[in-house]
């Protein structure tokens, strides 16, 4: 068999061939959409390459990019990569301070930059002192000295020509985990992990993206790559449609409408507020195939209420960013296809199968592995080709303890049939009496209540328990709800009485980290001092 | 990134911890069906590694089987592998000599046979010195000394416990071509390559498999592995369906219905069969949702017949065993998504466009690329890591002239958004008068012809223009057509004048080469010669 490499070329190849004609659309705000084809799209790459050479950028080291998801950073996403260096996507959202800390440990040689990012770009720069170059999308509303206009540096050059022959086992890019704890933490992708984590989420057993569809990442592209989105869409001519930086869920829902989206990916807050929109606005979500969920795990009653009033099912991906990020999906199986609703339901509420590539290992204490009987929690431990096997620098060897496996810090049960439910984050678990309380299950319980939005759950300190569950709700707006009422309709839906939370705090929102999930470690320093 | 090798394991790991309740069925005749599952299957290749290594067939020596589409032989396709032995699928319908030839060269230790074809093995046999052990699947009807039955000799052995660890360059399996002139030809896949093949065609760019999915593969499985199927549905844990060794169009639909097939492939021939049927019976197709073509061009009347009358989309794949075999497919685009039905099948009735990981070029005759202009024939030549490089033995070093390129044979045009349109094989193109006429388009619109079942077109000498085309065509029973009629409907279906068979031959029946395509061959043999 011939040797061919697995890299980005490889992605990008079939792209700039075979789907010319192919849209990609980005919504600039409520009203205007940029939109130009692959043919387009391909030709402003390989003058980005050349770019890139003209800024003297040396081969192999890292390019940040610090912006929304945009027709300019796909392009960036094929083209730093297809010229050898490596694209460090930067999550905003960190405080400045981590920003810097990542940039230069990165070694990012130039930034491209969203020009509303510009202003953050200009305060941290001073402690940047590898970064040598600035380049904006856009018409920037910051004066940064030297700073370069995206476009004037594409017009300048000529298009690269041909192709660069980059080993397999090259670095690809970079991402930064939040890091709940201590400083964030380097995962070095290479070009063969990409691709073969591309290749495994358009398939079936995956996400499953071909030309047919027109995907939308609403997931941001600087949170582990929108989940790897863009390669799978552009490899396989998908139609892509962006949305804008803030989101809006009725422009969202338009956008979905307008350009026909079939898969539209993101957090379970975004298909909560766009949820509540269509509610409150009776549109529809138009020719949606799918509703792609990760990062955090959706309550069950979000997965009915689109299946039940839009006939859309929702397909959950669960991984880490060191897992590249897709590790599972809860692709339905055909035993099911004609399943009642509450089966579907039930199904899709777990963490769903591993994809083609990953072996996933529960693991107990000692890492044996722990019977997979649906009862057993246990530490999840992964396996694969886009599965990481250090963090850069060896940050964290606790995690690799276990000879061949990455140990991703989450809990779960394993079924017979293969089934993954997730059941906490390890430091999330609540520790009662000497057993475990799930924060988890009791969210997406709490979450299923009609009077409540969203919900978090954490642990405060106990003397008789050592660790008491604690409610922090947000009531939807002029609705009131009681701690008696929480409970009782938690006991409704099967909670165990000893796992009810005993306090509720009512709040207006709830804490978020940079990557939109629950802040717990902030929530438990508010709430979690002992009080009994 | 974890350094984890692509092979069988990784296919065969996830369907048996993961998929244990999916069902594998396999229709024995007319009215048994043999069912059993994920879990069973998964034993039954552990067993089999066992009992390779007990009849001490060396690792890294070929396994042959010569067998139709059931359960054990899928046993073969994961046990031969993973005890890193390579598996050899031997055609049945190759001429006794040539199989004795491609067993020889394989070099084959062991053949797995299904009962009705141990005849055949037992009159080659002494001639096949390497094979230390027949294996018969089911009872013999057939005395062959030593012949080992395959359920005692799993029942002899326990399971092979854990994995082997097999880098994904070694070999791991072999089909040979069928080798329209000289002898056939061996094809070595690799654990990669066979990895990456199945991870394409799993994904949506290829034919789309998961386990929402029951897969029917009709295509033999000694057709370069069923075109790589049994791979895809095992490991994305797709239900699986095995018909009768006999193609009965009505137990097909029956099976169809029945197990609630989802996807199902077949060549040409088997799907115009099956349509005739369906008329004939007005049944339907149940929870088909997309029939998989292969093989051959199919007409774009029968495309649309099954559009148009049941609602079923069929996607062509386009490859070689070369390719392994899967290199484009008609991926339908997202902008034709509400087209017409004539756009539909217009676009259906190319060949497609390359799936993720397959480079394609079209180049001249002197290895220079052709414009894709939508009217430029030219050779068409691929690139992939499931793409050879070489054949066994060096043989036809022709194919591998233009370096890092594989010469396919096929000549075609691609359209300027890509899409690929196969002309004709190089060999069977009609040259006349110094212009090509194609084949196969010719065959295709004559299969349109309400009278016509099938039709297969072949140059004959000719004394003014060298070369001019013959019509070989099967009539419906009880139908006659004549020459004239032939020439003006063809006209009518937009063919120009010029390219119009001058001759048509009336015949019960086309002549079909050991997989199955029109042998023309046989057919230039003999009608070729020059007459006027």
């Amino acid at each position: 068999m011939m040797d061919v490499e697995l890299n980005s070329w490889m992605l990008f190849r079939n792209a700039e061939r075979s789907y010319r004609d192919v849209e990609i659309v980005t919504q600039l705000d409520a009203e205007e959409r940029h939109r130009y084809t692959y043919a387009s799209m391909a030709d402003r790459v390989r003058r980005l390459i050349s770019a890139l050479d003209a800024l003297k950028i040396p081969r192999d080291t890292a390019v940040g990019t610090l912006a929304w998801n945009s027709f300019e950073h796909l392009e960036c996403y094929f083209g730093i990569p297809n010229s050898t260096r490596v694209i460090h996507t930067i999550n905003s959202r960190l405080p400045a301070e981590d920003l810097a800390y990542i940039i230069n440990d990165a070694g990012d040689q130039a930034l491209f930059v969203a020009p509303t990012m510009l202003e953050l770009v200009s305060k941290i720069l001073p402690d940047l002192p590898e970064v040598k170059h600035v380049i904006s999308f856009g018409k920037p509303a910051v004066a940064i000295p030297g700073l370069i206009s995206y476009e004037e540096l594409l017009a300048s050059v000529d298009p690269f020509e041909g192709e660069l022959d980059i080993p397999e086992s090259s670095p690809f890019g970079m991402c930064y985990t939040s890091g709940t704890t201590g400083r964030p933490k380097g995962v070095l992708f290479t070009h063969r992990s990409t691709t073969l984590h591309s290749m495994a989420i358009s398939g079936g057993p995956g996400i499953g993206i071909s030309a047919s569809d027109c995907v939308l990442p609403i997931v941001p592209m600087f949170h582990v790559n929108a989940w790897g989105l863009p390669f799978s869409a552009v490899s396989g001519g998908a139609k892509i449609a962006f949305s804008t930086p803030t989101f809006q869920p009725a422009t969202v829902i338009r956008l979905i409408r307008e350009e026909a989206v079939t898969k539209a990916a993101g957090v379970p807050t975004i298909w909560i507020a766009v949820l509540d929109e269509l509610r409150r606005s009776g549109g529809d979500l138009g020719e949606l195939a799918e509703l792609i969920c990760g990062g955090a795990q959706p309550p069950a009653s979000l997965i009915r209420a689109y299946l039940e009033e839009y006939g859309v099912s929702m397909l959950q991906a669960w991984g880490l960013t060191e897992s590249s990020p897709v590790a599972t999906t809860t692709r339905l199986p055909h035993r099911l296809r004609n399943a009642s609703i509450d089966e579907k339901v039930e199904f899709s509420s777990r963490a769903g199968k591993p994809v083609i590539g990953i072996d996933l290992a529960l693991l107990d204490k000692e890492g044996r592995p722990a019977p997979r009987d649906g009862s057993t929690m246990a530490d999840i431990y992964l396996r694969g080709p886009w599965v990481i096997d250090s963090y850069l620098h060896n940050a964290d060897p606790d995690a690799f303890k276990v000879p061949g496996w990455f140990k991703t810090g989450d809990v779960g049960v394993v079924e017979p049939n293969g089934l993954l439910r997730l059941v906490d984050r390890s430091k999330d678990l609540i520790k009662s009496g000497g057993e475990w309380i799930s924060s988890v299950s009791l969210e997406s319980a709490l979450m299923g209540h009609p009077k409540i939005i969203e919900a978090a759950v954490v642990a405060y300190s106990h003397d008789r328990w050592q660790e008491r569950p604690l409610a922090v709700v947000v009531p939807f707006p002029g609705e009131t709800v009681t701690l008696e009422e929480v409970r009782k309709f938690l006991e409704s839906e099967g909670i165990p009485r000893w796992q009810l939370p005993d306090r509720v705090v009512f709040v207006p929102e709830i804490p978020r980290t940079s990557v939109g999930k629950f802040d717990k470690k902030l929530l438990r320093g508010q709430y979690g001092e002992e009080i009994n």
